[in-house]
């Protein structure tokens, strides 16, 4: 194994726990994964492992087809929309999936989230967009997630029914963007509760994730 | 005291830390049992007992009926619920029974839970059901769990105006779906406080569930 | 220092680390006392301190007209409350404040949390009672939580816009009491967010209340 | 370097550990600073670095017009705002930001928080105000905090679509305000969501403000 594999496993591995500070994901209802740089591969969470024991051992290799190539453990019951991501966006590096609360809440109405705070207009550009229903087992789900992101600014889809998958240009930018969409999803669901937020003018929209997007510093992070 | 049943005694102790890590349960408010495996008894936890205190000499061993067999506390006060789940249904292995706020929230209404998200269609084949108002100290529970569950797809019940018991072929698999029925509950809650959530066509509920159940490898965990 | 002093010390200073594991808390803004056995005298929280500096040494004496006795800070600023509770109800040997979100909810529409959950009946005995409105700097409050509770089941009293204050018979039957009314107030504002709650038959919540705190075993606990 | 600065470094980044105990930032979307005492300059957080990472070494120091003066990381996105405060407000020794839920859901409406607690009248003398929309990128966030604040009894702005800013004499006492704007934010939000709570008369808004700004003991602190 290339010492960039065994990094990228043992990252992959860490920010699983994100998910769970964040309180993302239940028992092992969620995942994340990354691409290998240079590679046809990705790095993705075995499937039904409790969190607690998630290490770089444990995690499992995949080609671009999903097929297992290093691992001793079935590799994520969501691998195969993960691949289809790999395949057919070569600028992604990381795929996340969870069923967050407020961000699967929006997917079950079928409803976007709309863009009425700044750190909306920072992270996704616009409202956070839903994909289709789609069900597991074929191309369904990755098709869903690529159709509504390719030519989006949004780094998340909420898919119809089902929850939130997350893009990035690595495994990191994409759990932050996992942690986000929940963050934004919740504040906004609480902000209608009690009547319409206001409205974020479409150049304000678009003068906040401009510069957020070019002008951040290290780590391309907010605050 | 068997090896087998030192095991058990450990799980079971050990399971109670996955409701409060969910946060399923305040003060003693939640139990697990586990039947041992070819024996007519049941590890449960003992009444009143602070979760942190709990280990695997705290807990008790129970016979069908609910009898103290082994142990130097008093059983849980919900012993006899658990105990007429596993007289009636010899396929069950395990129970847990919490008060958790959203699932608790729909049994006060005396309303199941609709399948609108694929977790629950994963989890549960459908709605998860309304059982019976009963009182405590009698078989009326254990009664209400069974004809309610017996038959059924879904591997819980909300009590009215009580809370959920759920069941499972060991008492891992019961405190999972103890922590599912709490994230589907809130979920489809929250997702309902703004609108009607999109319902999920019932071949698909179906093909959702049949995988599940079916396909899924190591653990039969999800993702 | 007596010994039993000193050990009621320890037991109100690690009480207040059941507030912050609940959530009850932020800051500095919640408080638990016990009565010293035998004498009028009472141990409580110093006004101000965080829970992370709290320990047995940190923990102030006041007599009954809640004059400090013995600490070398000032007492917390609701000890006039506390105080006033002892002086007129000789059965209660502890009492907790907090301003714990779901029941100041309640408190802040000056509305009963009505008893449609066993939990309510429980501990509760029927609706968790509203107190008046009150002004900090006499014996208002006091007056206010011992007209309220005096021949009432309920150990917790929602002061109106203000939050709970619960009694028992000592410091950890009153910090169960403000786990368990967060708890049901809680289930209950979410409950009736999407309709009526199912009301329970008062002989049922006699029954419930009745067998709850004459029949359970070990330390009074649930569960 | 000074000690008093070295301290200072050390207690702005063990504050922003208060942030995340109290749920009030995700990721690293929040910040705190505070002014060094006698100079020009202000220490705060590094822009995009995890809370886990801060220490006093990774603390930047910046002159009020919020030039880096000191330190290796370029200073937090929201720096110029936090500099115009320090520069208009000379009373004010701690500015902290965060993109707390309850308080900017209130922000998105753009509707101040009503005192209808009295922990609310305790802390904010009033209801918590909402500041202008604003871009980042020039003066606007930080001549809306001080246009909103001056001549208000509130330490806590609501800028509108965004979030809260807080201030305080010194960095802890800023932190302090940002936890409270949140907790209030939370509660008043749950208590309308099931009717209309009751208010507080202004005579008693005023005589609880009074008392706990001027009587408090110890820290200044309550309960």
């Amino acid at each position: 194994m290339s010492a960039e594999l065994k990094r990228l496993r043992e990252e992959v591995a860490a920010l699983h726990a994100e998910l769970t500070r964040y309180g993302l994901v239940v028992w092992t209802a969620g995942n994340v994964s990354g691409r290998v740089p240079g590679e046809d591969l990705f790095v993705i969470k075995p499937s039904g492992v409790s969190y607690d024991e998630l290490d770089a051992d444990a995690m499992v290799v995949c080609d671009l087809e999903g097929n297992l190539v290093d691992g001793t453990r079935a590799p994520s019951s969501d691998t195969a929309a993960h691949a289809y991501v790999y395949r057919h966006m070569p600028e992604v590096g990381g795929v996340v999936h969870t069923h967050s609360t407020y961000a699967t809440a929006w997917a079950a109405r079928g409803e976007p989230v709309p863009c009425v705070l700044t750190m909306g207009a920072d992270e996704f550009g616009g409202e956070i967009p839903i994909g289709p229903f789609a069900l597991i087992g074929d191309d369904s789900i990755g098709r869903g997630i690529v159709e509504t992101l390719r030519g989006s600014r949004s780094p998340a889809v909420l898919m119809q029914n089902h929850g939130p998958f997350t893009i990035g240009t690595d495994a990191r930018a994409a759990v932050k963007a996992a942690v986000m969409v929940e963050d934004v999803a919740r504040t906004v669901h609480i902000s209608r509760q009690l009547g319409a937020p206001l409205p974020i003018a479409q150049e304000h929209v678009d003068a906040l994730h401009d510069r957020y997007q070019n002008v951040y510093g290290q780590a391309g992070g907010n605050a």
